[in-house]
Parts: C-alpha cells; structure tokens; sequence
C-alpha cells in the first residue's frame, strides 16, 4: 500500500511536470516570449506556484525545459517517420520533406521565441545554449541513423546542414507571412539540388 | 530670412526622426524588442516625447519606419559593392558573399527582433507587413539588377531565393552562438552548389 501510494506521487508529479512544459510550449507560441509569464503558465496548467517551484525554480529553467520537452517529441516522431524511408535517392528528398515538417511546426516557433529572447537575456542564455548544443548534436546522430551509410560523413553533414538552415531560413518567412506556394517551389528546387549532389557524392 | 530658418526647421526635422530611429534600431539590437520602449529610444536619442509623436504615433510605426530607415541603408551599401562584382560566374559566389554580410549584420536583428515580436503583436504586424512585402520585392529587383541576365529569370529567382532563406537560417544560427566556423564553411559549399546551378543553367 506505501508502494502503491508513492507511485501515484511519482506520477501525479511527472503530470504536474508535463502539464507546466505543455502550457509554456502553449504560451510561447500563442503570447510570444514576452507576454510569457509563470503567472499564465500556472494558470494554464492548474498548477499552483507552490507546485511550480517545486519543479522549476527560475523563468529560463522552465523554459529550458520546454524545449528539452518538445525536442523529445520531435525526435520520437522523426525517429519512428524514418523507419519508413526508401533507401537510396528518394531518401534524401524525402528526409528533406520530414525536416520541413519538423521545423515548421510548434518546435520552430517556440524555439524561434527562446532563440531571440535569448539573444538579450543573459540568464536565459545561460540555461539554454548547453541544452541547445546537446540537441544540436543529438540531431546530427539522428540524421546520421536514418540517412544510412551511402554517403562520405562530411558530405552527408553538408547535405543535412544545408538542409537544416535552409529550412530554418523558410520557417522564419512562414512566420512572418511570406507565400507558402513560393516556400513549396524553393523546397522542391532544394530537393533536386540535394539529389545532384548526392548522386555525384554516392557514385551512383 | 524666412526660407532660411524655414530649411533649418526642415533640416531639424530630419535629424530628430533620424535619431529617433538610429536610436529604435540600436535599442532593438542591444535590448530586444520587448524590452524597447518609446521612453527608452527618446532618452537615447535626446527627443522629447511630444517631439517623437510628432513624427510617430505608435510604437508600432516608429518600428515599422526604423525597418525602412535600415533597409534603405542596406539598399544603398549593396547596390554600390554590386557595381564592383565582376561578370559571370565570380559573380554568384561573391553575390552570396554580399548577401551574407547583408543579412549577418545589424539589418538581420533587428528585423527579426521585429518579425518574430509582429508574429504575436497583431498591431505591429498590421504596420509592418505591407512595407516588408515591399522590402522583398525591392530586394529581389536589386538582386536582379545586380544578377546580370544572363541566367533565365525563373532559375536566377531560384538561385537568390535559396541564397536568401539560406543565409537567413545560418543568421538565426549566429544569433543563437552557432559555430562561426561550420557556417563559413557551409556558406563555401552552398557557393560551390549554386556555382553548378549557374554553369548548367547558363549553358557556360
């Protein structure tokens, strides 16, 4: 029974957890950085402040963990869309397509709000960038997983790279209105560029 | 006498709405949008507040006139290093280089300080949105103009719409302290790509 009841804490605790990070993910894309406040997350959540300081004791420790929180997600999803991928060419233009899909989502958007707010706030700076690096890297590896091993490694993280910021570059213009029809086209030119070089690169 | 203190005026005039927005640009660079206030950017550029509303009612057409104010500096820096690119291919891979000092530097941002802050701010993005569709078209005549016609129309668009959302994504990659080293050298093998690009296009 003591067993039983500890449990229950352990995962009333891991929901109260998980409902604080789905608010901030929520707010950060609905309000914006800031007008994001631990106030409205708390509200949001039902969670009291009590509760919240008991997990999170600092506004950039919340918010660090968001993004921790939507990178596990996001990398799940990727994880399980790229079992499912064709070997060979069709793999890259269709791992391109599930990059797109990755970063024009909530993952870019909130994580676009925690890169420019962090830009001019030190503390949050300080809590995010190892957390930044150590998803950057893990993404690589992911990448590297679901590409397989046709490729030289420097070219394959050339073609990603190149891919990753191009992609980025186009959620930025989601974000701010730009024609999705013309985002579309740029996609699909990208993709016959990546294929040359990928074919030229694999000898094939 | 009278048409001289009337220029003096005018010339006053002109010095305070350029301090005004010198001071908008550096207080979206150095503080963030959210942290910028009117209050803030007439203490920097010694205007008082009636001065400023003189020239501009809201926050968000003071924003929206330092974006212009930015751009137009930009415009005039590019289309002067344009007039020394030399012709053919040279021309794509310092083309590239010219857009990357473009978008890498104060212009990148405090505009995306202000897009990212419009994506949740339906005021500013009610002012911002006409003149940054009008920048983007500015731009892309500029490009065009400085491109040369040698390449057909729709390919030379292509190749300055990759560069730029390219370049934008590596920008955002700066601005959150990504490595300064991986995105020169990505910035080389995106040169050599759409060197390709240009030489099949252009028949060279």
């Amino acid at each position: 029974m003591a067993v039983r009841t500890h449990r229950t804490q352990q995962e009333r605790s891991e929901q109260t957890r998980e409902a604080l990070l789905d608010a901030t993910i929520g707010c950060l894309v609905e309000l914006g950085y800031a007008r994001t406040t631990v106030q409205e997350i708390c509200l949001r959540a039902g969670v009291s402040r009590g509760a919240q300081q008991h997990h999170f004791t600092t506004k950039a420790e919340l918010m660090t963990a968001a993004l921790e929180h939507l990178f596990a997600r996001l990398t799940r999803q990727l994880r399980e869309a790229a079992v499912d991928l064709p070997p060979g060419p069709a793999r890259v233009t269709q791992g391109i397509d599930l990059l797109w899909e990755a970063y024009s989502g909530t993952l870019s958007t909130a994580a676009v709000e925690l890169w420019v707010a962090a830009r001019t706030d030190p503390e949050l700076r300080e809590t995010l960038r190892p957390v930044d690096r150590a998803l950057g890297h893990a993404t690589l590896e992911l990448y590297r997983e679901a590409a397989g091993v046709e490729l030289p490694e420097a070219e394959l993280e050339t073609l990603l790279l190149l891919s990753v910021n191009l992609v980025r570059g186009l959620a930025l213009d989601a974000m701010i209105g730009g024609d999705a029809g013309r985002r579309g086209r740029l996609l699909e030119e990208w993709k016959a560029t990546a294929l040359e070089r990928y074919t030229s690169a694999s000898g094939a």
